[in-house]
């Protein structure tokens, strides 16, 4: 870890809820000593200092520059170790007002609080043994979950349920490695036997392991989600078929001022999947100059897409320029829409027949979407992130060789080096082994004052 | 006060924090009972059920219908009557995920709280008397406050500050109002000194109204601000003038994700009073068909100021365009730019003779601009609110006739009635005696969650 994040005795304080108007806002700081520092600067000093962990208490933040009130709020103390940074730790409950939030963090600052760095209080946590790496990651997968299904395997993840699978499979690696080392300080000893019947407990972790790496697609798709774009020839029905999606599937509330209002992006919570959907037709306009804009876009778009529906009209029937798309891009999901019509042709081989007007054939396409999309016949119960999955596939690799290599009958040296490779990998999924720069890197990704 | 206000023993809930993606998020529940309420959906209900006021308690709310787990959250619990409703009241600290608050939220109401008006928490407080509707709205003036004055004086009415000049004024009027109907059920009596020994006290609180009425402008223009407009020839300086600005004064972080950066808008704390300046220079393009689209913005940027800063380049002295400019809008402050050129000519008469280069002659000029803004010569510390101010001047319009009334010896039921109406415009101000409907009105203007 480089110097910036290695002081966790530094005080540090920073704002903890969105920015904007609102009723409340959260400034949080933590450090040693910090309900003491923070009592210099209020309004009932004595009370604040005194008061017990898990307390509230009710008073005006002054500016100890000159003495002036900076707002009245509700101070939440934690106290070590029973905090969620295992530090002391205020959580000052101001009024929601930016200018009020600036003032409070400069009165902070004044008092010799720094600015907390990303992620800095959840360093804290770790550092304190409050979570593990994967425990500290779903905190952040938490906030970016967009459907009940992704919040849900992030709350798990959370809870630790994947931390002690893992902490078992370590075990379990740790128990064949120190067999494989009696060994091999008594190779004439009748401790072999050891070695051989931790095998078959070696294999099931090895079968823990492949079980957690085949998750990952799945929990990935379910937190990161895919981008689906519908195209198709003019007056195909894209945008009928765009809106029906809006109608049949839990529009995704991103933001509750408002998901976009443009109708050529939308998102979408599919079978737990949020899907962004781009109507590729809306970037088409009559204007000249902007023709040429709009197909660089669509093109950009659906390269871009995880998935693409190609829309057909069933009863204008396949064109010239339909069968040339399709053969291009045999990867699209072929649809053929109007099914409600009198006039619509048998389905082609391959297509999904639909109604964008009343809606006939929409489950099942939703169902062969998500069947399409990589990890989408998983569940969102794996580890999300690309790290950790490639540390549990690492792991379970070198564990395998390491018991191939046992049965070959090779040096216990090479086995050792193996299962030493698997316990680092595990090591570092937890973080017990993690490199500072790692450490860093995952926690500069999450946001300021968490 | 409509229906729906009406019934203070609803269970409600809001988020209280802005929407987005943060470390912490605040929903609010309140209610008579609402800590039974939401401990059948706490994982340990035992513990928030017997939860003393002011504590935190730390656990995962559950979603009652299949007992699955929303979020691992902290319940900050106030009771009443010491909370800031006056009710039992429950803050929730949840992770800050739109969909966790989401969800949070859609649990709550499983249980039975319904989604929380526009200010009903705050309405709640009034209700139970823990602020009076001057202290109620200051909630809100504090949200909306840009500058550090007009944060700080919306804190003091926060506080009570006018609220208690107002109580001790509305007393002066009841202590006359009392003497007059002596003096009306017992003229014969020798009460009459009574009246006329509470005069000088009376005339006093005229004054105090008067000088709270006075102070009205400069707190509204505090909180509320102001826009200038810069506008002058081509090449007159006007952009340069407009970055002079936003290098001297203090910008104002409206949001921290980014103010504006169009160059065309910008938000200064220009001796405490939020100023938006819009360069009309930037509204011109060298396009033809956006040049009259440019020309009507400008003019109606223009309309639209309180304040015109007319730019002439020094260099280049005046043209016959200024002086008609200057004609059709003396309202305009003049200022002479390029003071730094060696070639500037003479200051015309009425002029700010400034370099936006340089900077000289700014801190005048703004000084001066101030000066032309209305309620700029004033302080923050006067009551913001129109509503306020009508009240206050009618209740001085009010008191000011009865004492005309008294020397003049006019009937004291005349004088009754004068009083009367001082007396209801002071409990309309504070929310003693005002209509449910202007209750409502007042309520209704704050967020959600307030």
């Amino acid at each position: 870890m480089k110097d910036r994040y290695i002081d966790v005795e530094d005080l540090i304080a920073a704002r903890a809820t969105p920015p904007g108007i609102s009723a409340l806002a959260i400034v949080r700081v933590a450090g040693p000593g910090c309900v003491d520092a923070v009592s210099r600067a209020f309004s009932r000093p004595e009370r604040l200092r005194a008061a017990e962990g898990r307390t509230l208490v009710r008073g005006a933040l002054l500016d100890i520059r000159d003495g002036r009130p900076v707002d009245d709020l509700v101070a939440a103390v934690f106290r070590a170790p029973e905090s969620p940074t295992g530090q002391d730790q205020v959580d000052f409950m101001t009024h929601g007002s930016p200018a009020v939030v600036a003032a409070v963090v400069d009165a902070l600052a004044a008092l010799g609080f720094r600015k907390a760095l990303p992620g800095e209080f959840s360093f804290r946590a770790f550092v304190a043994g409050k979570a593990d790496l994967v425990e500290s990651e779903a905190i952040d997968e938490l906030s970016r979950a967009r459907t009940a299904q992704a919040r849900e395997a992030a709350l798990r993840r959370l809870g630790g349920g994947p931390s002690a699978e893992i902490a078992r499979i370590r075990t379990e690696v740790h128990e064949l490695l120190a067999a494989c080392e009696v060994l091999l300080d008594y190779p004439e000893d009748e401790v072999a036997g050891n070695l051989t019947s931790r095998l078959p407990a070696a294999r099931g972790a090895v079968e823990a392991l492949a079980k957690l790496s085949a998750g990952h697609a799945g929990a990935r798709l379910r937190l990161e989600g895919a981008r689906v774009a519908v195209a198709g020839r003019t007056n195909a029905g894209k945008s009928s078929l765009f809106n029906r999606f809006l109608r049949e599937e839990r529009s995704i509330v991103s933001d509750e001022h408002g998901t976009t209002r443009d109708w050529i992006e939308a998102s979408v919570d599919l079978e737990g999947i949020p899907i962004v959907l781009h109507d590729t037709a809306g970037l088409r306009s009559t204007d000249d100059r902007t023709e040429a804009e709009g197909v660089r876009r669509s093109r950009l778009l659906l390269e871009s897409a995880d998935l693409i529906l190609y829309v057909v009209d069933g009863t204008v029937g396949l064109a010239e320029e339909d069968g040339e798309f399709l053969a291009e891009r045999p990867d699209a999901l072929p649809v053929w829409n109007k099914a409600d019509a009198p006039g619509c042709g048998p389905v082609p081989e391959g297509f999904h027949s639909v109604s964008a007007l009343d809606g006939r054939g929409f489950q099942d396409l939703a169902l062969a979407m998500v069947a399409r999309l990589p990890g989408g016949s998983g569940s969102a119960d794996g580890l999300a992130g690309e790290r950790q999955a490639a540390l549990v596939e690492a792991a379970r690799a070198s564990l395998s060789d390491a018991i191939a290599a046992i049965g070959a009958g090779e040096p216990l040296d090479l086995v050792s080096l193996d299962l030493r490779a698997a316990s680092d990998s595990l090591g570092e999924l937890t973080g017990e082994t993690a490199s500072p720069d790692v450490l860093e890197t995952i926690f500069t990704r999450f946001c300021v004052g968490k």
